[in-house]
């Protein structure tokens, strides 16, 4: 199974594409999708379209696992975001990819083994789950990667020993 | 110049088109565009996309104003909302429609003279403006033809008197 996980967003967009088979996994790609500040919002929603069709046609994901947005601190930061999260999740649908959610807790949770965990504990775990020498950068692509690990290993281990992980689907297809 | 008002949502997207000639304007069509909120975020807004690119083929808009988000009560509600505008705005500049934003406070000062009138002299003001019989419904298409009316005449009366009302554009084609 091929897991694409999307770090949302409008300015950058981090994605991971990691294998999974069989309780191991493989790292396939990582990187960012950025759309120029200068530009209309509008046009920066069209390009975030047009990569994201170029992606998913690319790497042809079975699913995605993608950041669930949360905004207690900057309000406008979340309304921008969200514009970007509505057309990633309408060209995940368009491709016909279901769409799971995670919070940031349940990487963490998933990740490092409690959900209190800081951001460089994930990365660090990350790194070594996919063998990779450095850290993932940037953060949007090590944060994609490990929503993509989530949520392949929860499924994977689903699979494998019924052990639930509660994600919270989106799609039942 | 024919000017597309769109309230933006995911359950409830109401569209109003106005066509505006010589400082007169006349009703083309209002209504809404509904999804099902039994079905998964993702299915909604690729039926709206669905819905708009089949609206925006249909009446071929020359200009669209698009209600700018606010929310300072329920953030929940402001997020889903932006998920939907996503979809809407990037619809809009797949079409090459230019985008033009409007807050509450400009329709209302637009339609009623000031920022503080209430939702009710604004339906009044549209339906005498439009010669309806009665105020339209529902809400969320009233609002539209609200916003279809704010820009054009302030297009209008651009062009006629130089009068400038400030609208924040996005697109500059």
């Amino acid at each position: 199974m091929r897991v694409l996980g999307i770090d949302p967003g409008v300015a950058t967009i981090g994605f991971g594409v990691v294998d999974f088979q069989r309780g191991a996994h493989r790292l396939v790609r990582y990187g960012v999708i950025t759309t120029p500040a200068g530009l209309p919002l509008s046009r920066r929603l069209l390009q975030i379209s047009e990569d994201m069709g170029e992606l998913l046609r690319q790497f042809k994901p079975d699913e995605a696992a993608v950041e669930e947005l949360f905004f207690t601190k900057n309000i406008t930061t979340g309304i921008s975001v969200a514009h970007g999260r509505g057309v990633i999740l309408l060209e995940l649908e368009r491709a016909g990819v279901p769409v799971y959610e995670y919070t940031p807790m349940q990487v963490k949770q998933a990740a490092a083994g409690y959900g209190g965990a800081d951001k460089r504990q994930v990365m660090l775990m990350t790194q070594r789950l996919l063998k990779m020498r450095e850290i993932p950068r940037p953060d949007d692509a090590a944060d994609a990667l490990a929503l993509a690990l989530c949520h392949g290993r929860s499924a994977t281990s689903l699979l494998n020993t019924e052990r639930v992980f509660d994600p919270k689907r989106y799609d039942t297809r």
